[in-house]
């Protein structure tokens, strides 16, 4: 290790601590009313949610108005790859909030120009030209945009087991429960079954036979929706909230193979893995796999400030070059959105973020989930890499049943109810869907923090062990 | 005038000067090359565009890196109600990246309560309760599945002549040649014709004749698509765009009443029109009408920072109350840009923005526009009010025939390309679609500025008329 890195690692691992918890709960109980008066909030009921009023956050955690102090294992959305209020990207933000805050997208920008050059210069293959959007579900609405008009086709498979984003062709693609109330005008999407040994959909019993079998399906779908009506395969190169299930070997090679005996577009939404969770600066690294089109945001700038988009192949690319791309948005290329990507890469570059995600996860995280699961019979699976780990706990280890149904809510949901709070109550705050906790954390989470929240999800997990069977 | 309203006024009235452009070509020129390599633009053919390198913006101006400084009647995409670089704006971005930039939206922040309660004191009637996005896009987006889960239809009217957006459904309802290469998936989006008395679909004459018309043409399709089938009718309050086409008095009552009669969701979209604008925070309050549900994004924070909305009324609200709202998006809320939108609607409160926008419009950009109507043989109509202004430029007064054909490019489009080339050696940044000019400037454009743009339209104007019969 050289001495420049040392110095940047050890730089990295004396985060600064954060500010004293600012106790101010009358203050606390304003934000509270306010919003409770006048926020409606995304995917909830609204009059049965209760929002932690928060008060600040630094690195790996955040506090409350009344003294409350949580290591965030979900990283917000899994999006604080870099923690929170990074100084060099706050600062980042600040001089160029004070120089060009914002300018219209037909303009060439300083900032926008840098953004896409440091981000082309990290996406695998010839991925070289960036379209910017305002967050991950404008990114696929695009990505399948082009690959609509660059094949002329308009079918699109996207797999169960999926989040894609939350518009019209981007929930329509989703295979998640979040679907179901906006599964109108889904015309041209046709859902298939992805890899997950553990709960496979092919009841194979080995990765390569997992492997062979979910590509055999692909296939067999194919072949039954007309493989030349399909413009594009869409896929998240490790699924997320899904349940972040690491493809076996040879899959991803393998659909793009079939992509390209078909002439289909193969895109990789690495809206949640990119950018470093997985220990490598996009999840296809591992896999040795260049997509046509892939899809990005989150990690991109940390969420600092809202920013996707979509990194383009020179073949469909060069599809819109004498031919209008008919798709843009007023905020397209943000400059502070893209001051703060320029910002959070060369942090990630010089702190080495991408490498210390990839060791925290060999070195603490893996080993000490793996640890959590061989004593809590509630934990059935241990699944991840890098910064982003999935636990499936089950009501019993042998027959793999969820500790709760699919998409359970009220009662049916207590087990997992009851993790959570016993998490909270430990100064842990999880990150939750369905049967699963996820442990994301910022990318760069100390060891120490690692193993804060590895105990506080040890004493969770005693809570869930009550309700197997 | 208060004595506090009078130094408010002054202090508008006097805007900082702009720097002095900054001169450097061969900065302006790196920016160019790695914009060329790696930037994807919105809307355009990648090839046979010459993005200008712009080096900075204050107020009303922009400036690029070889000395020429630009007034912007475009206002970006007329998003900067309130110019480049506001200093108040710009000091609470850096205040709030300092004190929390981003945050997930399940939670109750500062600045996103603030923000909420500052809009909804603003809107009009019972929209209360603010769903936050990004954008305008995912704004009309998240108010169709509003509309379509509260009322269990599923069709959704909109008019030609508007533009929504560029997501699915956004681009489903726009009623304008962007849609084209996007037309599918758009089951349940029926179109049809908004008044528009320079160009009557009616074939009428006045503007009550107009009004009468289009309110029965509205309700004959409704009869022939089952007005029971009907989710929602959206409506740019005075479309965009499109052309800037004020409603005649009666028209949005009457949309209204036949909402109310059939149980329609009335969905008016504020994206470009609303927060000062046409002179009064919202168009709606114009015609004092109060729609079901109101998108916004652009003035609601300049764009300072990617902000839009969906302001939702009580009504709309109760159906989520206990019932799970099924959309969202990371970013909903995001911190550093509502305290952008606290910042700028105070700046709009302080510095009376939206009085002066009607000011203006009254006393320097109406009665000149209408002026420069009289001298050029180019010039068929003038509409608008506020600081929001279009001329309708013909080959001839008497039959209206536009300059250029409908979607015109290349040698059609000549024309327009020879004003707006004129219009920039002039030092005027012109707003340009079809055969329209918008004037657009920022909505604090000072009465000087206002008359410089109107010169440099008068000799632009001059070029436009050599192509009229």
């Amino acid at each position: 290790m050289s001495g420049r890195s040392r110095a940047a690692y050890a730089r990295r691992m004396t985060p600064h601590a954060p500010h004293a918890p600012h106790v101010d709960p009358a203050a606390g109980a304003a934000v509270k009313a306010a919003d409770r008066a006048h926020v409606f909030h995304s995917w909830s009921a609204q009059g049965l949610i209760d929002p932690l009023a928060v008060a600040g956050a630094e690195g790996a955690y955040f506090w409350d108005y009344d003294g409350n102090r949580y290591l965030d294992f979900t990283s917000g959305l899994v999006y604080t790859n870099i923690g929170y209020q990074h100084p060099t990207v706050v600062a980042a933000i600040q001089e160029q909030a004070g120089k060009l805050a914002t300018f219209a997208p037909a303009f060439a920008i300083e900032a926008r120009s840098e953004a896409a050059r440091l981000i082309a210069e990290r996406t695998p293959g010839d991925l070289d030209k960036i379209f910017f959007t305002n967050g991950g579900a404008e990114a696929v609405e695009n990505a399948v945009r082009m690959a609509r008009l660059h094949t002329g086709r308009s079918k699109v498979l996207s797999a169960y087991r999926s989040y894609h984003g939350a518009t019209s062709t981007a929930i329509n693609l989703t295979g998640d429960p979040r679907r179901w109330p906006s599964d109108n005008g889904s015309a041209g999407v046709v859902r298939f079954w992805a890899p997950f040994l553990y709960r496979s959909p092919f009841h194979a019993e080995t990765e390569a036979e997992e492997c062979a079998r979910a590509l055999q399906h692909l296939e067999d779908t194919l072949a039954f929706e007309g493989a030349g009506n399909i413009a594009a395969i869409i896929l998240e190169t490790i699924p997320g909230t899904a349940g972040i299930m690491t493809p076996p070997p040879g899959y991803l090679a393998g659909v793009r193979e079939i992509c390209d005996r078909y002439g289909i577009v193969f895109i990789l939404d690495e809206v949640m893995a990119g950018f470093g969770r997985t220990g490598k600066w996009f999840a296809a690294d591992h896999f040795d796999v260049v997509p046509d089109l892939m899809t990005f945001a989150k990690g991109v700038n940390s969420g600092y400030v809202p920013l996707g988009g979509v990194a383009i192949s020179a073949e469909i690319a060069a599809t819109f070059e004498t031919r209008a791309y008919p798709g843009g948005l007023t905020y397209s290329g943000h400059p502070l959105a893209c001051a703060a990507a320029v910002a959070t890469i060369h942090v990630m570059e010089d702190e080495k973020v991408v490498e210390h995600a990839a060791h925290i996860g060999e070195t603490v995280l893996g080993p000490g989930l793996r640890e959590l699961a061989e004593r809590h019979p509630s934990v059935g699976e241990v699944r991840g890499l890098g910064a982003f780990w999935a636990l499936d706990l089950v009501r019993n280890k042998e027959t793999r049943e969820p500790l709760v149904p699919y998409n359970a809510t009220g009662e049916a949901n207590a087990p997992m109810a009851a993790f959570g709070a016993a998490a909270k109550k430990n100064g842990l705050w999880p990150f939750i869907n369905m049967n699963r906790t996820h442990a994301v954390p910022a990318c760069n989470v100390t060891e120490a923090e690692a193993k804060e929240g590895l105990a506080a999800l040890d004493a969770a997990l005693s809570v869930a062990d009550e309700h197997t069977a």
